[in-house]
């Protein structure tokens, strides 16, 4: 990983819990963020979002994050956004505060900058209206927590400069993102107005006691909501279609749609006693934990969810695996140079590999290791294709030795030598060290090459047989770990 | 595990998706199932849904599920709800329809059994107009998958049998459900009211072309969904709110609720136009998957999501650690005979255990050694109170042979000999077997007794030091393993 010397800037204009989340987003990648906010607690209200985005994010991640940005405060618009590439404004959620800012940065911004708005309901011709340059000006709209959620609302309007909504696009999904174009704007965009839709609806519910708000959560969170983490609503009802498609789907349910099955067309009332309800069965769901706590627990349960859909290589866990992708590509550039260890990790531990003594469970350290040995099998030439030709190694053997403790937030480094490659036996030792260079644990593994077909073993063959021999012999100058026992 | 001589009864009336899936989660739970469904395809419909189930309901669980009950067809429907304690009920969603079968239903049903409908929209009072026993009848709607989706809404009705609500409510519970009481009865419930709000909303994005069905899906999957999949909404509007509360929360955002953000306010024409449009946008989307492929996608995914909350121990998750603590206790029951190997894990292998070898992952046997070893610590006393009070074991070293492979789906068992505990140290050795008793792949660990203050070898203490000492005493006539390596 190396320090670039041309760091990019994003200048974030009001640091609340939105304009906060995405100065962490910038900051992890890589980017220096300059921000500026006259709240005297703007300060503290960042470091307290960043500090959730810090022990939260890398561990979504398989690669090691570039290294982090720096962040300036400002107390200037115009100061705050020279020489930034990206402004996002997230000042209150009126119309004549966020007139009053964009003279201000356009006067001080490059032209080809992206110029970005978080407004959860105004159109970006709004926004844009009788600006020094409107063609700069867009809505990018995120979902809270910023650093964590990956969606982003991109929002054009008629005279939007297409190579600005390009860049948006780009930058948007270099910072693990996932940008969807709004074309043709509209009041709020897409994803806040079918939350208007439920919370509208719930509000009612509450109102006329059909249900709680625990209630109405649970409903979500047991149900649709887990259907939803994954394949959103229509392709949800593509299956329950069936075979005869979507179209019987539709014809089948066409006829609720007339039924009286909401109370949307009215809106209720926000009155003391309806907000005093709300608030009294709020306290009674969620009273016990504070809202640090509900934010941490929030973000270890996305941290999860968002890894096992990884797992998957499913939605937002599809894109996870191409950020690690990049990641990758980030870090390994070149050739394999096989006379050193081969650095076959560089992670960061996730919050939810924490167990009941406090630290990485022992379960994950072969995570670890056998994600390394992946890594370093596809370095040797042993990558899907081979697979896929019905070649593989399984193993027959791993021994994890524990020498010092890994905690949620480390960042680790596996270095794994080639012990011996004989035949169908590939010989393994993997060390996990700490950023410090501290030794945390020792994995050993014993692999076989084995044919998929019969599922036995079987000699390796080209292209991994000879870039193995050649890994084995420069690799043999290397200090033979002291604590081999695998293939005794 | 015992196979009970009285195996408890559902009947299924309908047996489409939605029955199928009841009949699957009470079949998988035990439950004898008389399914009752003139369709001549009831059968291969059923044994689709059934296998989708049996592939992935399982591996939610880290304990194994009881011995499946059987099914049965009937032609009759006062043969097949005869010896039921609960009959559900999912034929077409027409009210003619659903009032045909009550009759025949309750004529042969007994008077303490629950008689529930899967209704989307009819309220339970309209359902039991002019039935024999009015009060017997309710509301059980699920979602789709049933088998995999914990929520029920169980709905009663003003003359409803209490009785008949508690043991409706102890059932859903008992197979894994999470039932949730509505007590004032409305047009689709609560669930299909938040849904149908969403889906109408849509319908208006897609027909004026703000959003294809694509676009408004990755909407819902990389933001809202995910954070509904774990919290709901209310709960997450709480956050939102920060420190100052729910209450600034809806006055924040009160304001909104009366801007133009929708056009729920009319129902969009579902004409050939729109349903073409749909359907063409979803082919776009799905079209490259077949609807068993994105059945089982949807419910590895979901397998993926529920396990990683399940690690949380929060929401849907928790629910699981409650079914595993249910589970247990009914397979182990009396006390340890320690003379014996301890029985330390008995379960599924997940679905999302698989690796591109078409295998369990390696890693995962980790996983299930570390959760034996738990399993085991707890039954010698170190419980989560030991652990609180400051006392743990922490693992020093692991080694594993791969004997045989094993597959998503495979029902494993581990037993665990406790080979010495001499002072601080304690040495285990675990065996992983089929269901046939072939050897899959054996664990051994040498663990440290610890302080959690100091975190350093400590010597054990009370419960520990007298049930470990008596455990290792009643295992030294069991042979030893001959592969041991650990502590040299």
């Amino acid at each position: 990983m190396s320090e670039s010397t041309q760091r990019k800037v994003a200048a974030i204009i009001g640091g609340g819990v939105i304009g906060g989340g995405w100065a962490a987003r910038f900051l992890l990648n890589g980017w220096d963020v300059k921000v500026y906010d006259p709240d005297p607690q703007a300060e503290r209200k960042l470091s307290e979002v960043l500090a959730n985005a810090r022990r939260s994010l890398p561990g979504l991640y398989d690669e090691v994050l570039p290294v982090e940005g720096k962040m300036t405060l400002h107390t200037e618009i115009e100061e705050a956004v020279q020489g930034a590439s990206w402004v996002q404004e997230s000042v209150p959620e009126r119309l004549d505060i966020k007139l009053a800012v964009y003279p201000k940065i356009q006067a001080a911004l490059s032209e080809e900058a992206v110029l970005a708005s978080s407004t959860s309901g105004f159109k970006p011709s709004e926004l844009a209206e009788g600006a020094l340059r409107p063609g700069q000006i867009l809505v990018a709209h995120p979902y809270n927590p910023v650093y964590l959620l990956p969606l982003v609302e991109i929002v054009q309007h008629p005279d939007s400069d297409p190579a600005v909504i390009q860049s948006a696009m780009d930058i948007a999904t270099s910072i693990g993102m996932k940008p969807v174009l709004i074309k043709k704007e509209i009041d709020a965009h897409i994803g806040d107005r079918l939350l208007e839709a439920v919370w509208r609806e719930s509000l009612w519910l509450v109102k006329d006691d059909y249900a709680t708000t625990e209630e109405i959560d649970d409903i979500i969170r047991y149900s649709f909501g887990l259907r939803w983490a994954q394949m959103g609503m229509f392709e949800t009802y593509r299956i329950a279609g069936g075979e005869a498609g979507m179209g019987h789907f539709i014809a089948q349910f066409a006829p609720a749609l007339q039924w009286p099955w909401t109370k949307l067309t009215d809106v209720p009332e926000l009155d003391e006693t309806l907000v005093n309800k709300i608030v009294e069965q709020s306290d009674n769901q969620s009273g016990q934990y504070g809202i640090r706590q509900l934010e941490r627990q929030r973000d270890d349960n996305l941290v999860a969810i968002l890894r096992a859909i990884k797992g998957r290589g499913w939605g937002a866990g599809k894109l996870l695996l191409e950020d690690d992708a990049r990641l990758r590509g980030a870090e390994q550039s070149g050739a394999i140079d096989w006379s050193q260890p081969f650095v076959s990790a560089h992670r960061t531990v996730p919050v939810d590999w924490t167990d009941w003594n406090g630290h990485m469970n022992e379960a994950r350290y072969l995570d670890v290791f056998s994600n390394a040995c992946d890594k370093l099998l596809a370095a040797l030439g042993c990558t899907p294709d081979y697979v896929e030709a019905g070649h593989s190694f399984f193993t027959v053997e791993n021994i994890i030795q524990h020498i010092d403790e890994a905690h949620a937030g480390d960042t680790v480094r596996v270095e794994s030598q080639i012990i011996d490659a004989e035949g169908k036996r590939l010989h393994l030792f993997h060390r996990m060290l700490g950023e410090d260079g501290r030794e945390i644990a020792t994995g050993e593994q014993m692999l076989i090459h084995v044919s998929l077909e019969t599922r036995r073993s079987a000699m390796p063959v080209e292209p991994v047989a000879s870039i193995m021999a050649a890994a084995v012999e420069k690799q043999k100058h290397l200090a033979r770990p002291d604590i081999l026992k695998a293939g005794k």
